[in-house]
């Protein structure tokens, strides 16, 4: 995957807009010296901190606008006054072809709608979905959707999971990614009615270029015992979040109880490898990005508030999904996909 | 609160029946020598593991019956054959007044069914809810519905921000519980319908006994930002079992890291004071036990595999909420909250 690969920057996205989007963009060039970059926006911000990094000014063109999308803006806003916005330019340069994805650390809600207006949902697709990337005891699982869209329908599941599986076979290098649907596990309610119809249809589909295990429950997430989950957006965005809020009230206990005495400070001192070791599993800028699906493009959502080393996280995640070539792949499967189910309900 | 309480309890619930039942119960009496128990069950299997407990054994009665719901019995099935069953008729000693507080450690789907059955949803309720106790960084705060069913109209939310405010009140002892409802956080998507329907009759009815303060994320439950956490079961669920799932892996990271080298392994050692304070700390048989409300009776789930500890907490849980009267109580509070809505809706 050492071929060239152009990232689109909104580098006035974020809570620092280009005072982190380069340094960041810097770093991503460091581990792949393949990428190039169009960044968007101020370019009287952006070129003084550009100048600091003189091997990314050299692969990089600067198009500048005076309109950005400001964090507190609403998506309606973003709407009616985002065109020409440093966030507009860079998803209409993957439009084009100027740019193979596009990044932004800008507002998830204006990035969604943006998004869509600009890339156009895949043929068949109502509804676009953010996939994240969730740290497992084995290695990372991909969760979808974490909160594009409120519910979903039987058949929007089902295409979250051919994207989850889009996304798998790019970022894991496994040709049949195993899926499951996350689901409640008491028997009396197994489950929405329409994660009953995904899961039937998913199980009963032959052909698709996945490895379905039917349910799983939330617990099961952590353990990586699929490469893919899928769920509807609220029920994924709530999971995320208090799977974050876990981890850090967590941290919280484990600090107190480091410093509650005098032996545990100096053992914790000691041990101090092993917490190094811990704090880089649990760093949630190694996981940074999500990614939007179902467009005819990438572009992948950065933490508002992530740092340089967190939005190079974002830019890789880019890289990965560009090098292979998932819009193709994906708008295939889904196309055989849609044919099968079609196969299936006229029989 | 050191009123005599009688606790119905079903002894063959659980992965192991009267082998965890008795010993459990043998634990709360010693925390709470107020307590008389009657025990269900098969009296062959109760009477010589009550035997090793004298303290206990004086004060249970012990009522046979043969009948026992399995673990593996879906709620149908207990519905058609569960009358008769330690389960049930632990369930009709609370309604009938003989005992103040039945604990299962049975099937959950099954509790959920007899449950309503045999206690009766309360007036104007149609859905019962399961709540749960989430530790925070500050204490406890109670999370529900985390399964009892799929999906909660405006009502319906409302109904369980009367019912786990009555639980904060009998469990924290606070008079106007706060109390927040779960949502997403990205503006263009704030939350379903139904949500937002419930967020604006929480909010602009008066006189309520509670301490209404909007939306909350998921990562601010364990933050313990609010008593009382509302969410539709399905969402809640998932949210439970993906924090129970989120914390066993940091446990596993933790171990991992304090096992790589002869330093950590020292350095854990030393601080091995901390780490048990950490361990209690996430100790999930200290929130062992999930409530039953808005049923006329209280009724509390143990989870099918806890020890003898974990089933005592799940008896301190009952004898907590029935000190405090809460069935009399939050019958008042949601009578009080249909008017108020009532006159509301038709202004």
């Amino acid at each position: 995957m050492a071929a060239a690969c152009k990232i689109a920057l909104d580098a006035m996205g974020g809570d620092h807009g280009p005072e982190i989007v380069v340094p960041g963009a810097a770093l991503s060039l460091v581990r792949h010296p393949e990428l190039s970059f169009q960044l968007f926006g101020d370019q009287a911000r952006i070129n003084p901190v550009l100048a600091r990094h003189a091997g990314l000014a050299a692969r990089s063109e600067v198009i500048h606008t005076d309109l950005a999308i400001q964090m507190t803006d609403k998506p309606s806003q973003a709407m009616r006054r985002g065109k020409g916005s440093s966030m507009w330019l860079a998803l209409e340069a993957v439009r084009d072809g100027r740019c193979d994805v596009a990044v932004s650390a800008g507002n998830t809600g204006a990035l969604m709608v943006l998004a869509k207006l600009v890339l156009r949902p895949m043929n068949g697709i109502e509804r676009p979905a953010i996939a994240a990337l969730w740290p497992t005891i084995k290695s990372e699982c991909i969760v979808l959707d974490v909160g594009a869209n409120i519910g979903a329908d039987a058949r929007q599941l089902c295409h979250f999971a051919m994207m989850g599986a889009a996304m798998a076979r790019a970022l894991f290098h496994v040709e049949n990614p195993s899926v499951g649907l996350l689901n409640v596990g008491v028997e009396e309610i197994k489950g929405a009615e329409e994660v009953r119809q995904a899961h039937s249809w998913l199980k009963d589909t032959p052909g698709l270029p996945i490895d379905y295990r039917g349910f799983v429950e939330g617990d099961q997430i952590g353990q990586g015992i699929v490469d893919v989950v899928v769920v509807e957006g609220f029920a994924g965005n709530i999971a995320l979040k208090t799977a974050e809020g876990t981890a850090k009230q967590i941290s919280h206990y484990l600090k107190a109880a480091m410093t509650r005495s005098l032996m545990s400070k100096l053992g914790a001192m000691l041990a101090r490898g092993g917490f190094k070791v811990l704090k880089q599993k649990m760093d949630p800028r190694r996981a940074n990005g999500g990614t939007f699906l179902g467009l005819n493009g990438i572009a992948i959502k950065s933490h508002g508030g992530a740092d340089a080393l967190g939005f190079a996280s974002a830019i890789d995640l880019g890289y990965d999904m560009a090098g292979a070539g998932i819009v193709t792949r994906l708008t295939a499967d889904l196309a055989a996909f849609q044919g099968k189910l079609t196969a299936i309900a006229t029989e």
